[in-house]
């Protein structure tokens, strides 16, 4: 990697493609240096855009794919078919060393078929997962799998588990961090059958686990990497977003009552918009498709130009880190010590 | 039932027994009138936390139970082994109708259990389901399975949408309630294969079925029942537990600021304290078990005695409602119609 960053944007993916992509890729670069973006989608539409922005700079490329992979494609099909659109050239580009780090809003399932077949797996590692910061009282937990895998064997926790603890030591500096399986109680018999017996494994793995959590010991912060198959973290993801945006609509009901309490508002604004930002999934927005041979980072579906801007921060973030040579590491390193038993 | 609703309260069930139980009845009765309890579980316990409370009423009666089920329990085992417990002394006394009305805070394994074995299914119903209101933008979702069965096949989903429909339409007078499938995207073909036969099914039958809905559109009020296995459902119930707990925390940080900020806390408390009561679960606890012949209500395991008072007025609303009635007569309605095509 050189020292300026190259980042691959798929342009047309996402509820508000092109256009968010575009938009959120300029203000990136007018607001952040040591990176370029290559632009990947219909030529046309994107130099219309960027045209009507009235932008130029050399630190922005577009990269012409006749194709784009729509939410209502067959991920796999898609991906087999669609060998022009923005996401299999994206792929490929990132494949090839032509950028450092792949960011798309673009269809999830997609984005998880083309990491598989295009970049491969890391050894050892069955399936690829979604890693989110979820806000809590605490730092922040983060939550694996956050969308990939609606549907998950044991072993897979357990993966997810290792992928998340080195992402939380590694990228946050948290010296051990405490892992966390998300159940319906905290007693080790609780759930289906599956996560009791992923429960089993991690319970008998080398990671620090802390045992089953609840849906509430997520915000308290109980741990540092909360565990989940890519059903439940999705759920939870976006439940959040939910959350967020319902309970500032109460209290701006609250605050916008009577010229008095607009005058308190006033006074804690600063402290409520701090909140709000942690809550909000534009700010926190970009996730790392970890266990991939490859830095591939998915950005919110419904991305606005502002999740835009700040998942090419994350990217770059991401794309400057050596996570995923640590997942390669620790992973061949377990492999040896397994055989070696 | 008579005119005097007569509770059966399982006094040992729950993390806070017998103590917030006891407490919690002691604080019903004197708070609002229409009902009697009997408390079920060790007369010595429950006796000295009724004389440390100077309290006495003929409204309230003791039934002894010798064993308690507790959360480590094996569900079937402990419902056929513990004959003696306070919770299958209480369904034997509901099935002989020496209560209108079982409330319980204890194993939801064993609610469940003790529900299928000693009361039975309504006919048409595989598997019951737990049933709690969230907060939303507009009146309230029902969320169906909150958390009686951590695995579902594709049917129990679409039963579990008729009877949220029947309790929406006869407890909350909905004309026709919008009834969503929870998911990890509202296109058709998303999710897991269990969620995708559960969606075609659901498409397939009389239902008012508005489709897949995602975690943010729960707190939209996009629908107004929300379909889901008892896996997500609990993690999503106990997650909005945990999200209102961190969003008053803040709000507490932000206003305890300094003098000023003290002060427009005054200003906006009635407010903030009205939302506070809508996150909080001692505020709304209490879920109704639907697809049982007969009334079993579950309170939070953690239910303190407020909480424990709200469930006793929930159960006391719902041994008054005739949802059980309707649900029967709904189902046998439409095995009539099945058998007819």
């Amino acid at each position: 990697m050189s020292d300026n960053v190259k980042i691959l944007v798929d342009a047309m993916g996402g509820d508000n493609a092109p256009e968010a992509a575009v938009k959120g890729c300029i203000d990136a670069i007018n607001e952040k240096d040591g990176f370029e973006i290559i632009l990947i989608g219909d030529e046309a539409k994107i130099k219309s855009i960027l045209e009507s922005n009235k932008f130029s700079s050399d630190r922005l490329k577009i990269q012409h794919a006749q194709e784009v992979i729509t939410m209502e494609d067959t991920p796999t099909r898609a991906i087999r078919t669609k060998k022009d659109s923005s996401m299999v050239v994206g792929f490929n580009m990132l494949k090839e060393k032509s950028g450092d780090v792949f960011l798309s809003a673009g269809n999830t399932g997609a984005l998880m078929a083309g990491s598989l077949f295009i970049l491969g797996r890391i050894k050892g590692v069955d399936r690829p997962a979604l890693a989110t910061i979820l806000p809590t009282k605490k730092n922040g937990v983060l939550l694996i799998d956050s969308g990939a895998n609606p549907l998950c064997k044991p072993i897979n926790f357990v993966q997810f588990a290792i992928m998340g603890y080195i992402y939380m030591r590694d990228v946050f500096g948290i010296k051990n961090p405490r892992v966390g399986l998300i159940n319906v109680g905290s007693e080790d018999k609780k759930g289906n059958e599956t996560i009791k017996q992923a429960h089993e494994l991690l319970s008998k793995s080398n990671i620090n686990f802390s045992g089953n959590i609840e849906g509430k010991d997520i915000p308290e912060g109980k741990v540092d990497v909360a565990v989940c198959d890519g059903f439940v973290g999705n759920i939870i993801l976006k439940y959040t977003e939910g959350i967020g945006s319902f309970l500032f609509g109460e209290i701006k009901n609250i605050f916008g009552k009577n010229i008095i309490s607009k005058l308190s508002a006033l006074i804690v604004k600063n402290g409520l918009k701090a909140f709000k930002k942690k809550l909000d999934p534009s700010e926190y927005g970009g996730a790392p498709l970890l266990g991939v041979n490859g830095k591939v980072m998915k950005a919110h579906g419904n991305s606005n130009a502002k999740a835009f801007k700040n998942a090419v921060f994350k990217a770059y973030s991401f794309a400057r880190s050596t996570i995923v040579e640590q997942i390669e590491e620790d992973f061949t390193n377990m492999e040896v010590e397994d055989s070696e038993q």
